[in-house]
């Protein structure tokens, strides 16, 4: 699904950026943190579509979801939904119209395609950084994020988009730097995450810290928790969809999928159910492809993260955005539930913000911003001038 | 909270009926399994309250939710809600009242509390069962309860009631012994669970699996997979309750309880929210006072569980039912929702039957059966002659 890179750090930097897959990478030498500390060096991994004008001002930043990554888009398959998250919504003629626009998207901070995360080689230590990554929040990935687009050159962010944590970015990166960003699209995103969130990312996190294979997080390369992070998975899996969704899928039918393997290893109790088969395969594949310790990373940094953090008030907080600002809610997600999400955008016109609202009539619960491509363009051009 | 007994098989038989802590035993010599296979010898524990008439048409049967006991009242602290899981409901003029009624709870087989279960001994090896024990089914939890009422001298059942896996086994009895129900109460519980329920009914099965103390079941009693069975019970909890009120109750708070330890044994990755607090200490609780292969059986007989199962349809299931039939759903409950409750309700009614369908509520959620005392007893009422 995603360019899957190393899990060592990448030592490119500045002056050596070359295309890997597509994926460019830029370093810089350090980001203090919110939270205290900071991280030396740091590498971005990037792409990008499109180019940036002279005045640098037709910028659009695309912030990824947990798991995702850089490729957001895919130009040499443009119609595959599969190859890339956001495909059907970059390129050209698009409503991220690579033709216009210098489109850029990069992995996150702490995660483990290509930018810095706890699998990056401590410069200290010459190992992976492990536990000793320092605690990192929404704030550091919006700051991370900035250093890139200076060094790209960009002066003006024309849009800024993103949906679950990358909304959260988005929203952040609206709220902390009003004068760099045009317009800003919170997608599936609310203000802070309810207790509820919270707790199913917790549950999440135990199952993976509680695999002895994650020896305290220092696992070797493939030799980590496999079954702790394939058991978060397929909660997280849950979360992402809906009761109405799930039924429509999997109802109570048989499995399709008997030859995955559950993540214990064991054999099933009884005849085992389609949505279980599915969710196995779910798990396993995450595996494959990400990394246990930047999922304990990222998924807290999604639970702390509290726009009105730093600031006096909720209201406080959002009187600072200046951008023209689209909130888009899903009528089925349960994690970042759509009546939040409006709220968010009443709260922002109260704060005497510019906020439009929009709500995608789907079953398929957070995870519609991926699949719900021509409700998902109907809501963007709320925003197209 | 209950009355825990040892999980060692309790081999009292027939003739020699005795209390421990007010719990009763009966054993009889053999149970053949809907799935195949028997369970010989059985033993029921059970606690009862009121007298058999001696037309032996007075017994109420209760039926427990899956981590529950027989002490469903404890006559001797009758208005402590936390000694006793349906207090209030049940004694002298009350619901169900004792004066009036012989009021039976028993331990559901598969169970720790006393009944026969994966941590009784199989007397084929001299040693626990583990997961030699045979997969039993919501309809076998009938039979046994069946052969204990039997041997009681009950030839009618005024009312058998019971929330969650309890309102299956409810449901179960009015349509396998129609001649011997004359009122049944399901609480929250439905038809048969949707996928969602399945799914995380597996991953917190996925999670006490994986632990590697759970040793392919062959644990040595309070040696099992701990940390498994709290990561369970963590996500239980979340799934008994609802977004609204774990909002009303924990919000974004710190934690109060900072000193119960995650089930990993691992120091927080940041500052810990009330909720993850909370949920480690009931993750705890529940490993100190239950059995985690119970846990795997009766979660598994409950996702198993569909009433219409061995008929041609779903119709043709519930026109069995002759009793007077009351239906209880809950407003915030995501794991049986109310809707799936009314519509059951209906579909008996479409079927002949004689039901009613009340809701709470409440903000409690699947929780709410063993929260909401007045609402609970005014819904009861509707029942009542």
């Amino acid at each position: 699904m995603v360019t899957q890179l190393e899990h060592n750090a990448v030592t490119v930097t500045d002056t050596q950026i070359k295309p890997v897959n597509q994926v460019h990478m830029y370093t810089f030498d350090s980001l203090p943190l919110q939270r205290g500390g900071r991280i030396a060096p740091v590498t971005m991994a990037y792409e990008t579509w499109g180019k940036l004008n002279t005045e640098g001002d037709n910028a659009v930043l695309i912030t990824h979801a947990l798991t995702g990554s850089s490729h957001s888009h895919d130009a040499e398959r443009p119609d595959d939904t599969k190859v890339a998250w956001w495909n059907p919504l970059i390129g050209p003629g698009r409503f991220f119209d690579t033709s216009r626009y210098f489109v850029i998207c990069s992995n996150v901070l702490g995660s483990c395609y290509g930018s810095t995360g706890p699998s990056s080689i401590d410069p200290n230590t010459g190992r992976p950084y492990g536990m000793r990554f320092p605690l990192i929040t929404v704030r550091d990935m919006v700051e991370a994020q900035r250093r890139l687009i200076g060094h790209l050159g960009v002066r003006q962010i024309a849009m800024i988009a993103g949906g679950s944590i990358g909304g959260q970015q988005a929203l952040e990166w609206a709220v902390a730097y009003p004068e760099l960003v045009q317009k800003v699209i919170v997608v599936a995103a609310t203000a802070a995450l309810t207790a509820q969130a919270i707790a199913f990312s917790e549950v999440e996190r135990q199952a993976i810290l509680a695999d002895p294979r994650w020896q305290g997080g220092d696992y070797e390369p493939g030799q980590g928790p496999d079954a702790g992070l394939a058991i978060a998975r397929m909660l997280a899996m849950i979360t992402y969809q809906s009761e109405e969704a799930m039924e429509l899928r999997f109802a109570r039918r048989p499995a399709r999928n008997q030859n995955v393997v559950a993540p214990s290893g064991f054999t099933d109790l009884s005849e085992r159910f389609d949505v279980e088969g599915y969710l196995y395969y779910q798990g396993e594949s995450l595996v494959k492809r990400f990394d246990a310790n930047s999922y304990l990373y990222i998924s807290r940094a999604m639970d702390l993260y509290d726009v009105s953090e730093g600031y006096p008030s909720l209201e406080a907080a959002l009187s600072h955005l200046r951008s023209k600002a689209l909130f888009i809610g899903i009528r089925s997600d349960f994690l970042f539930p759509a009546a939040r999400v409006r709220w968010l955008a009443d709260q922002v016109r109260a704060a005497g913000g510019d906020a439009i609202y929009a709500e995608l009539d789907s079953p398929h619960g957070h995870d519609a911003f991926l699949k719900e491509w021509k409700q998902m363009t109907d809501a963007l051009n709320l925003i197209k001038e």
